[in-house]
């Protein structure tokens, strides 16, 4: 069984894996090849100390030759869910793999986009933020995707492989060409309703002139870059939006640790990679 | 009057002076020209995000570097008092002089030797942290010093030629010729001794073949890198020999911040920086 998983591979979670590589510890690290959009977005970093006046761009290449030059690998899966079992965490990923570890840090940064209202109480009825993993349910159906990235574009694809009929909210720039069944628009739903599943996506105007403002829908799929770690983790308590910690980064769950932009402000790459060398530590001395 | 006082020019001061005037925010930093001797010193730093198994020469120098860059002066004066005023803080430094500011934040590091015992009940009644405010005090006097970097061994002149007689627990490699009436110890003191002011310096067993185990002094001059935070701030509040803070890095005292070494452990860049940021952050929420 693995020490630690880290999921997240923005500032904080690579902070950890150097940590935890340079203490001798066993981990994966979840997370994509660009490691963070947010940081690769960045056009200047003023205040990182060591690195002057640095673009987004350098910053990133200087982390990925980093974690070459440490022999860390950034595991391509988006991980669906963290169980807290005795004494162990489960980690499930929408690529339907599964993890053990004894530790978790959490480092899964914060979606800039809030969620929908309904989002939450709908989730597992309707609402889902897996495409590979729900898709299957939704065959021959009417979906709705709400989409923050363009990296996750296959997965609006694969969606519209199944549906019959897509609603595609696009939240970036750039949209690829898409298949006829989808319907392109780019107006923020208000809410999602229905009785007891799903019904309707509800905007606040007509999203498109020959549309109404509430679209039937069976399904809203919700692709994002990262998932509200009180999605991700059952039973993890949360303050103003954030994960809770305390300052050697323990959450509510044994053995459970945050760091980054989850934790709360300031959004800020200095803090991010803080919270994660505490964090790290925290995971080596719970392992004691 | 200043926004902030940063205390310490270490990489914590460094990432709170950087966020600071990336907020264009007032402040002073208070450190030495070499910023800080643990970083010079450090052989190689592996886990610092951005900076590949970077050397602490090399480390110290890119934060040199950003300083210039970003016009951010150290101002190279030893801090000797930090007093909490009503809605301002007034900053007593041993090269006399004084400043004001609305807020202070605290990056003074840790000294990794332990106060000697008594040093913090004799303060002020024959043991002085400052050679040039309190040596005048010991004119043909006999006294001990206790040096713990090699950086501060003016001062060890300075009261040389005050006193009588200096017996020198020189606490550091390589230490200069001194002058005649100067007696250099290499053995760790156990305890100050007296009734109402200091009488005697106590070791284990004696310090040298032609002296007693406990030696009759006048005085005893601590000279360390860093001041224990409390000895520096009254009405501080620590924990475990550390600067208790919140997560927001604020102390108990209202706008005063501490950030890095001082607020415990990890000793480590990357916690250090963080918290810098946070401090820098909280000051310009503070400000408002």
């Amino acid at each position: 069984m693995l020490d630690c998983i880290i999921v997240g591979s923005g500032p904080a979670g690579i902070s950890a894996a150097l940590t935890l590589q340079a203490n001798g510890k066993s981990f994966m690290m979840f997370g994509s090849p660009e490691l963070s959009e947010k940081i690769s977005k960045a056009e200047h970093i003023h205040n990182y100390p060591g690195l002057s006046n640095v673009t987004g761009k350098d910053f990133a290449a200087a982390l990925k030759a980093q974690l070459a030059e440490a022999e860390i690998e950034v595991k391509n899966e988006k991980v669906a869910g963290v169980y807290a079992l005795k004494e162990k965490f489960s980690i499930l990923t929408q690529e339907n793999s599964a993890y053990e570890s004894k530790t978790v840090i959490l480092a899964c940064g914060v979606e800039s986009i809030k969620p929908i209202d309904g989002e939450e109480s709908f989730l597992g009825r309707g609402v889902s933020y897996c495409a590979t993993c729900d898709g299957f349910l939704y065959k021959g159906k009417t979906i709705a995707v709400v989409c923050t990235t363009k990296r996750l574009e296959h997965e609006i694809r694969y969606l519209a492989d199944l549906a019959e009929k897509v609603y595609l909210i696009a939240l970036y720039k750039d949209v690829a060409p898409m298949p006829d069944n989808v319907t392109v628009l780019r107006k923020m739903p208000k809410q999602i309703t229905g009785a007891r599943r799903v019904e309707k996506l509800v905007f606040a105007a007509a999203p498109a002139e020959n549309l109404s403002a509430e679209l039937p829908v069976d399904g809203v799929f919700a692709l994002r870059e990262c998932i509200a770690p009180t999605v991700l983790v059952g039973g993890l308590e949360a303050e103003n939006g954030h994960v809770k910690i305390d300052r050697n980064t323990a959450t509510n769950l044994k053995g459970c640790f945050a760091a980054g932009d989850c934790t709360g402000r300031p959004y800020q790459y200095a803090k991010a990679v803080g919270e994660g060398n505490v964090a790290a530590h925290a995971v080596v001395e719970f392992l004691k």
